[in-house]
């Protein structure tokens, strides 16, 4: 079986999807990657549908992204995709991010595990053997997603009650769902005069319709701007963690 | 001057992005209205620059949609777009979505009013004399956007604060994230057992990040389903109102 290693997807940057620093948001980035990381997993012929025969779906657990600039409206950029590693546990899948004359503007890294639909354990990726040959040796100069864990000192405190339109095809909070929640945290100011140049995001557990979540979050300044840590947690337990890196603006 | 005055925009539905419904969500259905009536509008030469040059801008005033199904994971679709009618105040802009086959499966329309950049006041259309020849005699076969009151009687209210992630590259809050607000309103049961069959929209005045709004909706049954109201006010001034008509499933 012959198997396609390295996907690509080219998007439009529309100007009505800008955020208010005129650009890609950092929610629509995360539901790009995923978008092309799913259609990539087809073409490898362990997507949504082979991978339900087996019963069996990916989960995403962890992502992080690194951004050198952002798309702005009108600007093309493509997303070109490649499963770096996978291992009886999981698989690391890597990104390159593009811009319109091929200029590299960032790179991103997802791990996925295979959970058995039903009971909602892993599952064991030894009945893919084709993939064996899907790895690509191809540089990703960025660090693999941080375990990430709930801020011991809080300097902030929310929360949230989730509803309709944070939910995916499986009734369960949609991973972009946390990306706004942590960017929520700060203000628009605040990305006003910094731009966020890298985002690890860790998925712990399954939220639903109705969860209270709290949120705590903790900013710290470094040399070059802030690191803002959030957890969401429903019932005392951590279902998301993320940390945005900010660097000031010259 | 040569203006395209059909434009069609065509569409995969990711898994990823279906609902728990399993299909395109009403949000992202409006954010793909929006998207390509920008795009029409740049093909038309009143987009987002041209009109800029005048110092104007296009500001929805009005939507609604009624669909007879919606594109399920996988499926393809498209959006046609065309001008109905314009006049000194606002411009009349149709859709018709068509499935993979070419079938209909909905329309839509809206009401857009160009509006000065500076003073936020009505501009003229007279400045755009070239667009007299926009219009296309193309049935879209459903009624106009309603006028839209706040309830009064509500027989449910909450509140929700505008956030970074619900602004737009003008800093107010997006079209799309009013939807979210007025779908919300109502469960994942709800929507189980009838169909969003219609949605109407009224953007009444902009919204910024921070405001806190008040929203009161008021659901009552009809012979075929159930009629949702829901008015979102910000010091107590209504920002928007929306109508979701629900069709009981046989």
């Amino acid at each position: 079986m012959t198997v396609t290693k390295i996907h690509q997807h080219t998007f439009t940057q529309n100007a009505t999807d800008c955020n208010p620093q005129g650009h890609l948001s950092p929610q629509d980035l995360v539901r790009h990657l995923i978008q092309v990381a799913t259609e990539a997993a087809d073409l490898l012929g362990c997507g949504w549908d082979s991978m339900r025969e087996h019963g069996t779906i990916w989960v995403l657990s962890r992502l992080a992204f690194e951004m050198n600039s952002y798309p702005r409206a009108g600007q093309r950029f493509t997303i070109t995709t490649w499963v770096e590693s996978f291992n009886r546990l999981y698989s690391s899948r890597c990104f390159e991010i593009t811009d319109d004359g091929g200029n590299n503007i960032g790179y991103a890294r997802s791990m996925w595990v295979p959970i058995d639909f039903n009971t909602r354990r892993p599952a064991r990726l030894a009945d893919f053997s084709y993939l064996a040959e899907a790895p690509v040796d191809r540089p990703c100069p960025i660090a693999p997603p941080a375990r990430l864990h709930v801020p011991a000192t809080p300097t902030d405190t929310g929360s949230y009650t989730f509803r309709v339109s944070d939910l995916d095809l499986n009734r369960h909070v949609r991973s972009v769902a946390y990306v706004e929640l942590a960017i929520d945290r700060l203000t628009p100011a605040d990305y006003d005069s910094a731009s966020l140049s890298r985002l690890d995001i860790d998925y712990r557990r399954e939220a639903h319709w109705g969860d209270c979540a709290d949120i705590v979050s903790s900013t710290v300044a470094t040399d070059s701007g802030t690191v803002t840590d959030v957890a969401v947690s429903v019932d005392g337990e951590p279902v998301n963690l993320c940390r945005l890196t900010l660097i000031s603006n010259k």
